[in-house]
């Protein structure tokens, strides 16, 4: 493999691992773009057609023909730079046949914004444990960043956080270009955890909205949310870290704000009286703010942490209670 | 003056002393309102049919008729607690004729967001200037909270803010009714430079939106605006608090994200392109972010604060820059 000329291989293709795409293509570096689309009908229509036909599909893909794949070992085999952007409940399935050995002297880069089901865990704690693969190797990217404006070249900001800075450094490297600014960041469990929360936290805006709060109650949603991020992250991860930063409060805004936020349009289903099920049918899309909400409930319980917003979406969305009620609850202990 | 039983006098008949009006009448104590209503026509339109025909006109006005006054000095003169609720730009004018031995006594309580134009003062210093008010005399009162939400009785969170505790607590206590939570606080500068420095960063995000940039750049403005806006506070008035509470972060969130505000919305107009000058007419209503803006200006140039968003507000609204040029610099700048 040639060293100088980084290789970079996405995982996944949905509309996150879609503007990926046209972010590598749109940035400057020498490297090689690699594309595993596990779907082989999609891959082909890709290959054919230089477009995905289900997500971001006016985005165009440049990357040469015999870069996409639907084997997941032989993208891995090619990248130096390892991306994974599934949703999380499906990361395992993905990494079917990929040993712990196919991953060394990689990094690996997590866009995943959630919880690995079952586990409970974080996908860089997923990462090391599973694959032993050593935290400095790992590194996440995070928002706030909607795929959607990505394909329409909107100016974003996107960190990247790994405890070792020259990892993260090459991978801002890849994906900067004259519409992604690059922050790098050496906080990756505050990052990755910050990214799981907000999408429990924009459950909970959808919820309100669909319930009949206005944006009064949403700012004091919003502002106690962020609170309750920051007390989440400096105990499970407790480093000096300035919780307003984009990483942190900007994600949580753009997802919680956004017409584009899926999160919060789950949310808003379920508080207009739609079952979880039907919520998820209806949208076709996986809203990871359920899954997260149950593995950070879990993670909570274990560390006797207390989340009022994320338990009362707990409660909403696991436990049968009623969005109304539940919601009115909790307004009593915000502030 | 019956000491046991407060009464309030509202100066101001906009949409956001019209949304005090119905807060003052939902609430259960005992008191009595008083409402200065400059424009004779109007006050006797509320007289006769029971709404304010220029704003928020589903409210119904069920305070005494003989409680509503033209002349200013009748319902001070009948307040304990006097809640001034005009356009900054209007105040001066609004307690013309009014003395400083005329307020003695009575708690003053602003609801105005802005700054004096001329003085570039905030209300709390003019009032202590002028009127020779003791600070423990002064309260105010801040959202996150849009009229509109009010007269549709939408759970909403106001934070009164003195330095003395009971002031805000007897002011708190006339306002809370079953869909307004009040939060008492003992920030007055902090809460009202922050409701001040908002509506200029609303207005900055305006613009953003009005030159095409999208809700991902948005959550990096509002999330750069936040530690923007701690580092002034805590530059003009150094105390403990935590800028990520309701009156800090929500009414900034409410006022940037809001379909409601006239801040965000002038902003948008003047990244469109329109002058300032035909941003105005064409609202009919004062943006205080405009005003603000040129006060704001003139205190970090006598501090040497450094505040990047509202310096490059203030070039688009008074230098003449180009807004996207100028937003472009901003953005090089942000993190």
């Amino acid at each position: 493999m040639d060293l100088t000329k980084p290789a970079v291989g996405i995982i996944g293709s949905g509309s996150w691992a879609t503007a990926m795409i046209k972010m590598l293509e749109d940035n400057k570096t020498d490297k090689s773009v690699y594309w595993w689309v596990r779907n082989r009908e999609t891959a082909d229509y890709i290959r054919t057609y230089r477009h995905n036909p289900n997500y971001l599909s006016a985005v165009t893909v440049k990357i040469p023909k015999r870069h996409i794949h639907s084997d997941v070992r032989s993208v891995i085999g090619h990248a130096s730079i390892v991306m994974l952007n599934t949703p999380a409940a499906f990361l395992k399935d993905a990494l079917k046949g990929v040993t712990p050995e196919m991953l060394e002297g990689k990094i690996v880069v997590s866009a995943i914004k959630g919880i690995i089901p079952d586990e409970n865990q974080i996908v860089g704690d997923f990462l090391q444990e599973r694959y032993g693969i050593p935290i400095e190797r790992i590194a996440v990217i995070s928002g706030p960043c909607h795929a959607e404006e990505v394909s329409l070249e909107k100016l974003s900001y996107l960190t990247v956080a790994s405890q070792d800075t020259d990892a993260a450094t090459r991978v801002a490297a890849v994906i900067g270009n004259r519409y992604i600014k690059t922050i790098v960041s050496d906080d990756i469990y505050g990052t990755e955890y910050a990214a799981v929360l907000k999408n429990i936290y924009a459950v909970a805006g959808g919820i309100c909205h669909g319930i009949g709060f206005g944006d009064n109650f949403q700012a004091v949603l919003v502002s106690n949310a962020i609170r309750e991020m920051a007390h989440f992250v400096n105990a499970v991860h407790p480093i000096e870290r300035d919780i307003k930063e984009s990483a942190y409060l900007g994600d949580l805004l753009v997802t919680a704000y956004s017409q584009f936020s899926r999160n919060r349009t789950f949310g808003t289903m379920i508080g207009k009286g739609y079952s979880v099920r039907s919520a998820q049918l209806e949208m076709n899309m996986v809203a990871e703010g359920y899954y997260a909400s149950n593995g950070i409930q879990q993670i909570c319980t274990k560390l006797g942490i207390e989340l009022p917003i994320c338990q009362a979406v707990y409660q909403v969305l696991y436990r049968n209670a009623s969005p109304a009620t539940e919601m009115r609850l909790l307004a009593e202990k915000l502030t």
